[in-house]
C-alpha cells in the first residue's frame, strides 16, 4: 500500500505538506496540490475520498494493448486519463476487456449495472461485440483511434495524423529525399486509412511524385517490413516513412540483414515515439504522440459528452522527434 | 443592474435559494447551482466574485458577427462561453475587434499588456493582421472554424460539416432526389471548402451523380442565390444544398419570385439553423450547429491549452431540422 510518506520521499516535501494536498488545503498552491495529486495517482495512493462509495465512477477499457509498465503504449494514456479525472472526483475503473464479457451482456447494461458514468476504450478490435454496439449506445462513451458517425453520445480522440505524415515529409524533403514509401498497418483500420490519406496529401503538398509501387498495407508489427522492404529500397525509395514505430523497428532489421546503412542509405521514420524508438540502435526518428495528452484529453471529451455536449471528435498536434535514422540522401 | 430577485424571479424559486447557489453553499443541489449561474451569466449578474480583480481573464473577440440580441448568432456561443469559464472562476471580457486596433499592436502584446491567460476569436476575417500572426503566436487561443497548422497554441473549434451533409443528402436521397445542387459561402474561407468536399462525398456515399455544373460559390450572403439558382434549375435541379442559411433564404425568394413552389418543385436546404431558419415561408430544413456548445467546447479546449495540452481540433455533431422546405420530388 502506497502511504503519505511514499509520495512525502519521492517528491521530497513534507507529508504535512502532502496531505494537506490531497485534503485541497488553502494554504497550499494550485501547483503544489497538482503535483501532490498527479504524483500519488501515478503511485496508486487511493485516499479516503476515493474509496468513498458514493462516488462517480468512469471505465476505462483496455483490449489488445499493454498497460502496466511505464514503458507500455497505454501506460500514460491511462495515467493522464485517471489524473484529470481525479481532479473532478471522478474514479476511474481499469478493466481489461474480453470477447467473453462483450458476448455475456449488451454494452449499456453493463454500464447501467455498474453504474459507469461513461466509458473510455483504448486499443479495441473493430469486430468486437460492444464495438458493433456503439453506433446506437446511450451511454457517453469515448474510443481512441476509432471514430463512429451519426452517434451523439460517441466521440474520437487521438492525433492528427495529416500534421504528423506532413512534418516527416517536410523532414525528408529537406534532406533531398524524393523517392518516399509508406509501409502501413492493417488495411482495414481507421487509423491506417488516414495515414495513407495524409502520406499522399503530404506528397502533394511538397510536390513529390507519387508512386502507388510505393505504398504497401502489412500489419502494425514488425514483420511487416520483411514483406516489403527490400522491394522498395530496389524500386529505387531512399526513405520508409512507417504506419508505427514496430514497423519502423522492422524496417531497421531488415537493413541489417540485407546490409543497407541507415540513415547513410535510406532513411526510416516511425509513428508514436513509444519508448522503444529511442533505444533501438540507430535510434528512431519518429512522430510524437503525447499519451499523457490523450488521456487528458479524452476524459475531458467524455466530461462534454456526460454533459450533453455532442463532441465528435478530437484531435490533439502531433510532433516530430528527429534522431539517428533519417539524414541526408545518399547520391550515388 | 441585475439583482438576486431578477433571477429569483425569472426562476420562480426564492431569492435565499439564488444566493445559496451563487455562493456555491453546500445544501443547493449541484444542477440548481448550475440553473442559477447559467441564468445569472445570461442575464448579465456580476457577482463580487466575479468583480475580483485578482480573478484570471480570458478575451472573447468578436468581428463580422452580431452577437447582442438572443437571435443574432454570436449570442448562444458567447453565452456557452461564459458559462463554462465562469464555472471554472474565469472572467471574460467581450471585445469587438477592429482593423485599427490590430495595426496598434502586435496580438500577443495585446494579450500580456491585459493580462489576459487565453482569447476565442468568432467570426473573424482571414486578412487580419492578428489572424497572420496565429501561425506563432504564444497565446492559447482558440478559433472558431479557422484552423492553423503546426501552432501547438492554437485550436480550430467546430461542428463536422461532412455528418451535417451527409445527413441532408441521406434525406433529400429518401424523398427520391438525384439531381442535387450546391450553393456554397466563399471561395476562400476553410468551412466553404469543406462542405464543398462534405457535398461531393456524401453524394458518394449515397451513389448519387456528380455534376460539376451543379456546384457554385458565392458568399455567405442572400445576394448569392440570384448568380445561380436560376440556371441550376433550368439544369434540372430539385434540391439545393446552401452554404448556409442566408444563402437558403435568398433561394426561397428567388423561388418566390420566379414563380417555383417550395417544395413541390424543389426543395431547400440550409445549414448553421439561425433564428430566421424557422420563420420564414416556407420554414427551412437546416443542418444544426448547437451554438451554445460551441461556447462550452471552446472554453473547454482553451483551458487544456493553457493546461498545456495541444488539442489542435474539436468538433461537434450537427443535427438536421427538417420543417417545410424539403419534400418529396414532383414527378413531371
Amino acid at each position: 500500500m502506497v502511504t503519505i510518506k511514499d509520495i512525502s520521499e519521492k517528491l521530497g516535501i513534507a507529508p504535512s505538506t502532502v496531505s494537506k494536498g490531497l485534503h485541497d488545503a488553502k494554504d497550499v498552491s494550485p501547483e503544489v496540490k497538482k503535483l501532490v495529486l498527479d504524483t500519488a495517482i501515478e503511485m496508486g495512493y487511493v485516499t479516503k475520498k476515493m474509496k468513498n462509495k458514493d462516488r462517480k465512477k468512469l471505465a476505462l477499457f483496455v483490449e489488445n494493448m499493454l498497460y502496466e509498465k511505464k514503458e507500455d503504449f497505454g501506460y500514460d494514456i491511462i495515467l493522464g486519463f485517471r489524473q484529470a479525472a481525479a481532479k473532478e472526483e471522478w474514479d476511474v475503473v481499469i478493466i481489461p476487456l474480453d470477447k467473453q464479457m462483450q458476448e455475456n451482456v449488451p454494452y449499456d447494461r453493463y454500464m447501467m449495472r455498474h453504474e459507469f458514468h461513461g466509458g473510455f476504450f483504448i486499443g479495441v478490435a473493430l469486430d468486437d461485440s460492444w464495438i458493433l454496439q456503439m453506433e446506437k449506445t446511450t451511454i457517453p462513451t469515448v474510443l481512441l483511434d476509432n471514430f463512429i458517425g451519426k452517434n451523439t453520445n460517441v466521440a474520437y480522440v487521438g492525433t492528427d495524423s495529416f500534421e504528423g505524415i506532413d512534418f516527416a515529409i517536410e523532414h525528408l524533403k529537406e534532406h533531398g529525399h524524393t523517392r518516399i514509401a509508406l509501409i502501413n498497418g492493417s488495411e482495414h483500420s481507421m487509423i491506417s486509412e488516414k495515414r495513407h490519406d495524409a502520406f499522399i496529401r503530404a506528397l502533394q503538398h511538397y510536390e513529390l511524385p507519387i508512386d502507388e509501387d510505393l505504398i504497401a498495407y502489412g500489419h502494425f508489427v514488425e514483420e511487416s517490413a520483411k514483406y516489403h522492404f527490400e522491394r522498395f529500397y530496389k524500386l529505387g525509395a531512399t526513405a520508409i516513412v512507417c504506419g508505427n514505430d514496430l514497423i519502423a523497428v522492422g524496417v531497421l532489421k531488415e537493413c541489417k540483414r540485407l546490409g543497407v546503412k541507415v540513415p547513410q542509405e535510406v532513411s526510416v521514420v516511425g509513428f508514436d515515439n513509444v519508448p522503444i524508438a529511442a533505444e533501438v540502435s540507430p535510434a528512431l526518428t519518429t512522430i510524437n504522440q503525447d499519451r499523457l495528452h490523450i488521456g487528458k484529453s479524452a476524459y475531458a471529451t467524455l466530461y462534454w459528452l456526460i454533459e450533453k455536449v455532442a463532441i465528435s471528435v478530437s484531435l490533439l498536434r502531433p510532433s516530430l522527434v528527429i534522431r539517428e535514422s533519417t539524414g541526408k540522401v545518399n547520391k550515388k
